[in-house]
């Protein structure tokens, strides 16, 4: 099952050695990981996706609510979410294929960032299926670079 | 100066633990983090933002570049780039509020992705310098929640 955590961490040396530390030699995928900052420069709000039985999680929850620069602990599998991801996708693009790729581009309400002789880089933010439906409907061209920024996740209503 | 280090990483247990040990004990600050999928799942993009010295970011790239686990290693600071994050704001808004917010939204051509009966939700998506405004805007009014992606960034033209 995947889970989304949502963690507000003090900006101390080493806060993500320590977290990611957790989750290394466990069976434990971290699919994606987002750390950015908050509204108080010393805080960061990191969102991490991960795969596993959920006996492992709650005791990783319970080891990451022990380290002292985290804040906050929530997870968001269980509770209404907006859930975005933004994605970059640099697709190689001869002059007669710019016009179909752009078609795709506007049906996804996605955005042309750059135009290349040969590429092109396109912007697209929505749910992470979105994306993934984008991408592999671009593999009939050939995607030169592709760069997803993971789950941005954040609990509907006042406050979790 | 702010560096934007662009690595691609096979998905092995521990890489993110060994990538953030190499950033955590230096006075070295990671400002932002991201990690996401490629089109090939065995394969994630990490794009980092960080702050300090050049000769500091040399050794760490060494360094990176001497990880097993690390396909490739990028410097995106000197080359011409597309830059977006995303950003969910969670703003306090009573009935009387929203109009206000809502209005603000659409000058940054931001999107209303949820409506409370006390807060909205919105999604933001932009180079960072645009969210940074966005979000000091909205601090006249109660920021309950922010969660953003990181910097993603890409480099122009065909291939860096």
């Amino acid at each position: 099952m995947t889970h989304t955590i949502s963690l507000l961490v003090e900006n101390h040396q080493g806060v993500l050695s320590r977290i990611s530390g957790l989750f290394s030699g466990r069976a434990y995928n971290l699919e994606s990981f987002t750390s950015g900052p908050t509204t108080d420069p010393t805080i960061s709000r990191i969102t991490l996706v991960c795969n596993g039985d959920a006996q492992i999680i709650e005791q990783i929850k319970k080891q990451l609510n022990k380290l002292i620069d985290i804040i906050e602990v929530i997870e968001l599998t269980t509770v209404p979410t907006v859930d975005r991801e933004l994605a970059l996708v640099k697709v190689a693009a001869k002059p007669g294929q710019r016009a179909e790729i752009i078609q795709i581009t506007d049906v996804f309400k996605a955005q042309v960032m750059d135009v290349g002789s040969e590429s092109i880089v396109i912007e697209i933010t929505g749910s992470p299926e979105k994306i993934d439906d984008f991408v592999s409907l671009l593999q009939e061209f050939t995607i030169i670079e592709l760069a997803r920024s993971g789950l941005v996740s954040l609990a509907r209503g006042k406050k979790q």
